[in-house]
């Protein structure tokens, strides 16, 4: 399932523990899934038994999996209530695949996504729009412009995307301060796409590549499946902290760096001129690519946000995302990339060897949007109800929650991120939450592998106002309890 | 730009050719690109400058680049007239990009695409249906169908694409012969991803996959992509030759073949139920992985196709691919995958991590046709009108190709494989044609590595009938002069 690396500093028990324990936790290996036999995984890893020993005895120590006298090693069930594992086995044809080796090590984004849509009516965790304001941001004749255009459905486009949209975005981003030429935007399936096309040009095994943290659980997702050497450099309240950042570039300086200046996921943060200025000078120095992505700049309760970095980039440093699915069209999942030089052309290449080009279908329809008259007056609706939102989740938090629990106060995007007492774990109040009926993004997804349990995530975007208001109520009332009783803080949840 | 492996049997020197040649070959080093100087590029890849000295020298001596006294190293333009070299390279500040490591060594699909989509009128290179079939490939009340679900544009649908798709497929499958589960379908977009998806999550550098040869474009581009190390093994008019691969298998088992059992891209070959039941026992022995893909078993002219591999594999050893982009809806870019145990699982992690999952209102369309009543009538007309075409195609070339020009006799799918006389190099074919505005797939994209240029692929899937006939005269012009004349058969084409 995974190979062992003799070099690292990490000792093989901990490596076996690390790798199980990951993929128990992002659903990748199921609950009463099977666990390879001792000696099988011996053999499997060329390690000893006794080092496989200990690994599993660890993992049932941490609650990952249960040992069953004359039978064998299981995983345990999500509910944790060990009578109800059940280890007649249902895919015993395919224990072979266990030991297949994989290079995909999280997958957190995926455990979050099914979690929340499959089993809460109280969505706190999902960063889109409510189903009402979603309407309310597509022009009334989108479907006709739909009916008039048969080819989009039966013909390849190109790679790059679809010329009449990436002309359109030209003039959009010049109109932003962003000065572009066509033939440096191309399209992709979304802001996670073009991560992924970007790290797996430029990042293999070992490369250094510099996350703020916290960030996004998908970009996470992405770098370790490259096998990247991913370090964390803190957020404050002027974004990343760039002096933090020189010092790792004298020590070790990173190939790439993904940063979110524009009301950061999950904090809302918005990068400072001076540290925007530190961030290019970084990369200009120690010749290393900029990863901007941004997907809320559009959604700014008052605030002036700054141009993207890439405004001020002279060098073909910056590949900067621009994410369609947040403010408009999210069904249609597709973002603008602008990158330039050689860098451009390996990056559009990576795109071809991912999918050959997105659906043009959705390429109209976002086109369709950016054309359209009414679309300034429509977004402004939005970010005014989303401010609504925002302040009602504010004056709910305020009311409600326990003291010891603080949050941030974002001038802009989704998100709200709260910070409860360090003996309280977010994973745990997940599992109690999601009883009630409410899913959050615990914090810990936001992290490189680090032990930090004691944050959350609160996207008020999804929920109409008054269930918005129910939520974060019951929410407080959960964090009241685990303030006072919890006691159990890093007992990994599966 | 790239690595040296210091460990490999390869010398440095051809290491830094091959590397470079390659992404000049694939469009990724564009004309006129200064290449870094010599001392700059052997600092920067830790070796002497006379390797340098002599890589330089010999992609010079290949026609790759151009030395201009004083300046430096420049890619050579496409014309190939050195007079037309413009050194006054337009991204001199993008320099720094040159010495970026990437991880892509081949693009062959995205250059293909990029040639054949914009440059020529007569595209026998398109392996897709040609607009009036495709056209007629649609239920007249498909668009009804999107205007009454508006959601499907507002909202993020599951990872593993929408319940009622894959609800729809599983019957279909089993109607087919495949019983599957829901549960064990997932969606991507197009076959490409497909691939992409299973070999990012299963090979990494040095794991062994097998390929057919020749083999699909696009699936060579990621496996290079993964750094696996890619055997070809030979297809005959059974398919794929088992006993080779046996042999194989005895002296480093793979970690994964990939085959197109059905109407295989780009001989249209149909594997015989003998090498079925051999591919599947040495998988089984083996416990290796085989990725099934199957984008034409739709298109048969008359043959009866036997079930897919999928279909007689109980271990969880397939992962079966089936496109939809073929026999309708190609704008969609969809593709469906079947794969069972904890590889299914670690798949749709992998799919979270490329892009969060496919559009749903696509997924939509692709339902909807899959619904539709008339589909049976409507594919049979389609398959009757392909009929059509490669008889047209054939005939033309036998009145027409001079002699030592061969041909195979395809029952189904879209494409013609030819094979020229050994001495005739098909890549230089291809610039004379593109000349004439014709296109076509030089066999040379569908091999790994091997100096084969004496095949090449034509679709008769995507012209219009005359249209067919006109291309398909022309070329065969184009072939009596080249057997005749051409006298330079491994020159690179750039």
């Amino acid at each position: 399932m995974f190979e062992v690396r003799r070099k690292s500093d990490v000792p093989l028990t901990e490596q076996i523990v690390r790798e199980i324990s990951e993929r128990i936790q992002t659903g990748m290996l199921a609950s009463q899934t099977q666990l390879p036999s001792v000696r099988t995984l011996a053999n499997r890893l060329g390690v000893s038994l006794v080092t496989v020993v200990q690994a599993y005895r660890v993992l049932e120590q941490r609650g990952f999996v249960e040992r069953i006298q004359g039978k064998g090693t299981y995983v345990r069930t999500r509910t944790r209530t060990p009578e109800q594992l059940q280890p007649t086995a249902p895919h015993q044809r395919f224990d072979w695949q266990l030991l297949l080796a994989d290079y995909l090590p999280r997958a957190a984004v995926f455990r979050q996504h099914t979690e929340s849509v499959d089993e809460t009516p109280l969505k706190l965790s999902m960063a889109a729009l409510c189903p009402s304001l979603s309407a309310a941001s597509l022009p009334a004749d989108l479907y006709t412009s739909i009916v008039q255009m048969p080819a989009m459905l039966t013909e390849y486009g190109p790679v790059e995307g679809l010329p009449s949209l990436r002309a359109r975005l030209a003039v959009e981003f010049r109109e932003a301060g962003l000065a572009v030429d066509v033939d440096e935007i191309f399209i992709t399936n979304g802001v996670q796409q073009a991560i992924d096309i970007v790290a797996r040009t430029f990042l293999g095994p070992g490369d250094v590549v510099v996350v703020e943290a916290p960030t996004y659980a998908g970009a996470l997702d992405v770098f370790r499946a490259c096998g990247a050497n991913v370090i964390s450099i803190p957020v404050d309240d002027q974004g990343l902290r760039t002096d933090l950042l020189l010092r790792q570039c004298d020590h070790k300086p990173p190939k790439l760096i993904y940063t979110m200046p524009a009301f950061h996921n999950p904090t809302s943060v918005v990068m400072s001129q001076q540290r925007r200025r530190a961030l290019l000078d970084i990369a200009t120095s120690y010749q290393c690519l900029i990863l901007e992505d941004d997907s809320f700049s559009d959604c700014s309760f008052g605030v002036a946000v700054p141009p993207p970095l890439r405004a001020d980039d002279d060098g073909g440093h910056v590949v900067y995302v621009r994410g369609f699915s947040k403010v408009f069209l999210p069904g249609c999942r597709l973002a603008a990339v602008v990158a330039s030089g050689s860098v451009r052309n390996r990056l559009v290449a990576a795109k071809s060897v991912s999918d050959l080009g997105s659906p043009l279908i959705t390429q109209r329809l976002v086109e369709h949007c950016l054309m359209d008259s009414g679309r300034r007056r429509r977004i402004e609706k939005i970010v005014n109800a989303l401010r609504i939102k925002r302040d009602l989740a504010l004056q709910t938090l305020a009311e409600h929650a326990p003291p010891g629990v603080t949050w941030n106060f974002p001038d802009g995007g989704y998100n709200l991120w709260v910070t409860l007492p360090d003996h309280v774990n977010a994973d745990v109040l997940l599992v109690e939450a999601m009883r009630k009926g409410i899913s959050f993004l615990p914090g810990s997804a936001c992290y490189n592998g680090d032990l930090v349990y004691h944050h959350l995530r609160i996207s008020y975007s999804y929920l109409e106002d008054d269930e918005l208001v129910r939520a974060v109520r019951a929410l407080c009332l959960l964090m009241s309890e685990a303030v006072t009783g919890q006691s159990r803080p890093f007992m990994p949840v599966i």
